[in-house]
């Protein structure tokens, strides 16, 4: 097959590099900067340099960029698009993209496929990406209404090139979801180093100030843009986790110990049963 | 020297294990279960099973013990101690532990060093110890009035055995700072596993799941005690974080996109100038 990858930033940089280095499909990369093609051609991260006109020989499409200019550059190029072809985002938000380019697919005669490979690092960029960036995450899919067979190739993409397992689902689900498990520990982070004691951790901290605050290196721009997409779970996710926040700090405040080890408990129970 | 470990738990175990491995001294274990003694001992992790007559032979009593049961043990047994040796206790607080201990040792003319060790991990009991646990961690201590050459003579054990670096510091600071770094994560990783969605995260989660969620594995027991000892600066510790929770919660509910990326890029900045 031939995959046009758009946008050659950690993400898709890391696409490109795992499809040459574990299947025998061509790869095309399409990217605003051109040093950054050349780049990855010299180091075989891609077989050709693409541009917007070369959309219309790809079997398949692999969106990396922000999930905004993802939209806007496939409304821009709908009509390039090799009918049947499949076209998928990697952006962390789902509601916001799916439906906006299922219509445009759906009146364009190709396939859209919502997609969010489950992997990142604190750094970005064509520098960060990595071919086995992929290897063991989840890979999240949101077919909507695009046929069995073309979900059943993605998938097979996916598993091909590292992941560990695939997740189907739903817009809506994956944003609730997201909101819990990636978002609210990136709003934490960054929360958390805000504290007036941080600049003086070197000598008290370990393992458990390491863990809350590594993901505190955030991408600004992207982040902002994601958590302001899907702000109605986000914002609920905050909330839980405040009242949460306050029903420990009132236990302790209260010196309340019974209660307090009932709370801890309970949280201890909830995540060994998760880890069995 | 002899050195005496009261406790045979993943701290004082460890120490016990790290101690016989890295250095020459002779490690009297006294605990209240035998029979992890006579495992201790079988393991070659103490050169002897001890009783609390046996305090009066150590040239170090290193405790093991949740902050109230060693000051209760040091108070029962001030008078089997020997003059001019060196009591630490390896507890995550400090103010209500030195205090107390600093003033038996001075009456009884022996010698009390604050310590803690900041090593861990989310199991705990002898089966959990580990000679190389301290490894590059750092080792904090409370001198207060102790006399340097004692002082000196803990921090060498320290090293000896395996810490990365010794940090010399106030009850007060102490914890202040611990209220910050090592128990305000794991309150809001207890507070974050009790969210609704936590059971449901799996195929939707990654790293920063992982990492926010790890310490929820709590000793509810011990933890709760060391929140509540510490109660006045861990709980302002907890409404700080609150508020910087509120703020960026705002700045994504009013889709105000320049803030946000203005209190991201912040934290981001903090982060990346500590982490140099």
């Amino acid at each position: 097959m031939k995959i046009a990858i758009v946008g050659l930033g950690i993400i898709g940089g890391s696409m490109a590099m795992a499809i040459k280095k574990y299947t025998k499909h061509y790869v095309i990369g399409i990217n605003r900067t051109s040093s950054t093609l050349e780049k990855a051609l010299e180091m075989g991260a891609i077989d050709e340099i693409g541009s917007e006109d070369s959309l219309s020989q790809a079997d398949i499409i692999i969106l990396g960029l922000y999930p905004a200019l993802a939209v806007n550059f496939i409304n821009r190029n709908r009509e390039k698009i090799k009918k049947g072809a499949i076209v998928t985002d990697t952006s962390g938000i789902k509601s916001a993209v799916c439906s906006e380019l299922e219509k445009i697919a759906g009146e364009n005669g190709f396939i859209f496929i919502g997609s969010h490979p489950m992997a990142g690092k604190e750094t970005n960029g064509f520098s960060s990406a990595d071919p086995d960036l992929f290897s063991g995450a989840s890979f999240i899919v949101v077919p909507g209404s695009a046929p069995y067979s073309s979900v059943k190739l993605l998938c097979r993409l996916a598993v091909d090139i590292g992941f560990g397992g695939v997740r189907l689902t739903t817009p809506e689900e994956h944003d609730r979801m997201i909101a819990y498990t990636s978002q609210l520990p990136h709003v934490l982070a960054c929360a958390y180093v805000l504290s007036p004691q941080c600049p003086n951790h070197k000598g008290f901290s370990a393992g458990s100030y390491r863990d809350v605050s590594r993901v505190a290196k955030i991408n600004a721009e992207l982040w902002s843009e994601l958590f302001i997409e899907n702000k109605k779970p986000l914002v609920a996710e905050i909330d839980t986790l405040i009242n949460n926040l306050e029903l420990i700090k009132n236990e302790i405040y209260e010196e309340n110990t019974e209660a307090l080890i009932n709370t801890l408990a309970k949280s201890r129970k909830i995540k060994e049963q998760l880890d069995e």
